[in-house]
């Protein structure tokens, strides 16, 4: 039976160009979802095998919300990440020239990234919000259409058949967004030695040094932070957990006593899956906390007990 | 001559709430902008006074982008804070029952906040997508209405007499979120004691420690980090800078020495304001870092040197 | 049969009193050394089971020697210390009146050290040198003695019948003096609650930040370091070790962990001895390093790794 | 007038041989005293212009009281040090084959660093106590010479004409002694960018991460420790201060701003002076602490403060 994955729709977005790089994901049946929070609800109920979610840098936002979500599930974890380069085209259903086009559908956040490119190229065009990039290339196709052109994802254009007016329109190129393969927790995808690891870590105290406290955890173990970011855990602002990415995997004994130090401080610390790196960019593990260093080192403590 | 004051709008938006719990707001001018980037633009060029923008937690998005351009801007500095409950209503034009309403228009993001109460209370009513929560207020009005009701702010209900159908619609009571006002450099406003102050620290290389670095320059001097953030500083995911708010004010002198510690190994480090919090809470400070234990150890170095 | 121990000779020094304050002492054999190295030698060559030795603030000398000595060897461990309050007695082969004594003998540590008594009280004597305290009060004896009066332990006296002119004549009161019973490697003494651990940890570079690397190893597990001195390792000042006294137990999993990450930096750090402390004192072990602390971080880490 | 210096006598010392290295002491009047107190006391009461006395390693003792003496005293300043090779000579006053020493006059901390060689080549030879180096030497020439020969620094047996029965006797090779210089309080000799600072720095308590907090100060503004020692305050064992030697100069901004620092959680740090070191090495100093990194970041925080 075929694999089921849920992304935040519809179909068309970057998300699901995300969800295409996933392992095994041409075979797979993919579900669009209305929001993240549903996307990673199927996965919950057991509705799809996983979602595929932005969570850094996003066009149709969602990031806020997949950080807090995942974070706050007991039950979900993540197992691969894509990275997609977010690059948009203006497209219509018929072929237009430019200087026709009038309206323009997007999604508010695309519209502001492409907006100095629109200011030039269609600068009388009145802009049409919609819900999302591809909501809006599907409204071109609409007995009523919503708007002369939207301003989409290469994706979508493809998908529907559009017709592409002008591409790569971004005001700054190569932008990328980070999506996540979120699953039910499961033992996590092999050690691949270019791995990341996301973890969710409530703040002991709201005081200087607490941070400190669990950094020193990760960098007396060599272990990289390559994201970090504070959020509020709910209605009262004051309260925090940091959402973070480490750089190496949860099979790696450095990684494994950072966290396990963590934990002892922390103890409401949340792992959130160890995955290989989208960019397979190799790690540099420092002499003194590779697994040799840590099992000559448990070799040596043992033997002091011992004797 | 009234001051000018820019604001991600439409008129009716949470930051116009936000730019009224600022000082001297109600007698200013206020002067929406169709995105936070055109908001600070207009401070930039000298057309209004200040902006004020979401920095934390928005419904209507612009946070990271707020962040980023702030962050990216040589030319602005934050000189006031403000929190505004997000709490939602459903608005209509005239009053209607709940039972019929067929069509809902707000932002994406808003629709995400309501949706629990939504699917219990107008389970069958149609989404229509709007660029922002006051937009789909202002939609009502149109003469061929968006949809029958709107999910928006009570500010503009209120502003533009509409029939308040439910309020306090959201599914998670109590979040709040926090708007900044910018202005162009300029004297922080006084220290009062419950302050904080915003920083932009580019990571001089990414390896572990170095982030440790730069927070044990806060963790020495008693200064709490009370929002942090890794942010990529252009397209290559890779470089990142820090987006940090401290407890504390430049005007004192552990936070002074704290940013030049944090000059010395990133001296791209850029200020983004000292200013009064808006919680007013107020701040501990321990004896070793106060103004007096640095005053002391001054005079003590000094004369040591001068003997 | 009984159990021989080697100390710091000759008979009635400070050392000796030491040593009877050991565990089952009173019937151990107990063998002058001339010096710390050939006390310490007699245990190598297994000549004995122990050996009483200065380790701290020591009147006759020999504590840079001790801690030189332990920490190059590889077979030595220590097992217990003892604390011995430093107050002398101005001793003589028969009664004498103060005001008569004209020559006086004993170590020149112990001479500076009663310096400001004797100028007020016997102000005109003549210093004569000896090896030991002891060794002065033993001179007494002779055939042609060595000085009208000893400076000593009350112990000597009292083993050779001597008359104590005026005791407690040292210049500051109070002090005590540490010693440590030396053994072959063995299994450490039991677990008490009030113990020390210490080690001797090579510097790996001569840099700022390598001792700091070494105690976080130390205060992220709450182990507190009651005494810290560095040693050059040889001829050529400049390489380093730490000799160090750490509070606590390597059958605790804190000062376990502590001293695992220690080797990891340091590879060559030798483990000297875990034992009670001479003075009892209990120790407050944080709630983050304790027992159940390790054993709940242990088990979450393994819960992840084998899921 | 010539200079005076005191020195841990009797003349022929190691110590008078450091003397000898130091700046203009040819030209001064050497005064031998009695012991390292009584050498700095001659200091303190304006009776010389300093005080030469072992600080490190010392064969004829005085470490900890020269540690413990200086830190204590209010009034004491070290302005310059000196390495001695610790190398000795078997001397006579006549002419003797080593087959006829029958008894050798030393101080007891020589005789253990000879011993070896003592064993294998004047075996049956009996050691005479003396309570120092150069008073065996000078025990040599009394009418009833103590000793047929004494084991002193090569110094002493020119100086006093002595016979040179074997040189280079001692069981380590290679040893040297630090020796320092101490003047009443004075501006610090000039900065030559290989120097040392000695400071004297209580614990602010005795609990883990103390010791950490102090070296933070050291080690984020690239200071390196060469030397440190904690020790006893006093009578009660458990109160500790460190002494410390610090690579860096006190007119240098980074050891400035490390000891403001350190002065800020002890306030009662004492500096014991700022000198060249005797190796003369130079320091390599990390561009993020160099004078014009906290020149440049003294700019910018003033800038901000006066904007």
């Amino acid at each position: 039976m075929s694999r089921r994955y849920s992304y935040l729709g519809p179909s068309g977005t970057f998300t699901e160009a995300a969800l295409l790089q996933m392992p095994d994901a041409e075979a797979a049946e993919r579900i669009p979802a209305a929001s993240v929070l549903s996307a990673l609800s199927m996965v919950d109920q057991d509705q799809v095998d996983g979602a595929v979610v932005p969570i850094e840098n996003s066009v149709e936002g969602g990031v806020s919300a997949t950080v807090d979500a995942i974070s706050g599930a007991a039950n979900l974890q993540i197992v691969a990440e894509a990275l997609v380069p977010i690059s948009f085209v203006l497209a219509s259903r018929h072929p237009v020239p430019l200087g026709m086009v009038e309206t323009v559908a997007t999604h508010s956040h695309a519209w502001a990234q492409v907006r100095r490119w629109a200011e030039a190229n269609v600068p009388g065009a009145e802009y049409v919000p919609a819900s999302s990039t591809a909501a809006a290339a599907h409204g071109l196709l609409a007995e009523a259409p919503v708007a002369d052109a939207a301003v989409c994802a290469p994706l979508v254009a493809e998908q529907l058949g559009l017709h592409v007016v002008a591409s790569h329109i971004e005001d700054v190129a190569g932008a990328l967004t980070r999506f996540v393969l979120v699953t039910k927790p499961a033992v996590a995808p092999q050690h691949t030695g270019a791995d990341k690891t996301t973890v969710m870590i409530p703040l002991p105290e709201d005081r200087p040094g607490a941070l400190m406290e669990i950094l020193e955890h990760f960098t007396t173990r060599g272990v990289n932070i390559c994201r970090i970011e504070s959020r509020p855990t709910g209605s009262a602002m004051g309260d925090y957990f940091f959402s973070m990415d480490l750089e190496g995997h949860i099979d790696e004994a450095r990684v494994a006593a950072a966290l396990s130090g963590v934990h002892r401080i922390a103890p409401n610390t949340r792992f959130l899956g160890s995955y290989p790196r989208a960019d397979s960019k190799p790690q540099q593990v420092p002499e003194d906390v590779s697994e040799a260093a840590f099992s000559a080192a448990k070799t040596w403590v043992d033997s002091l007990r011992g004797r």
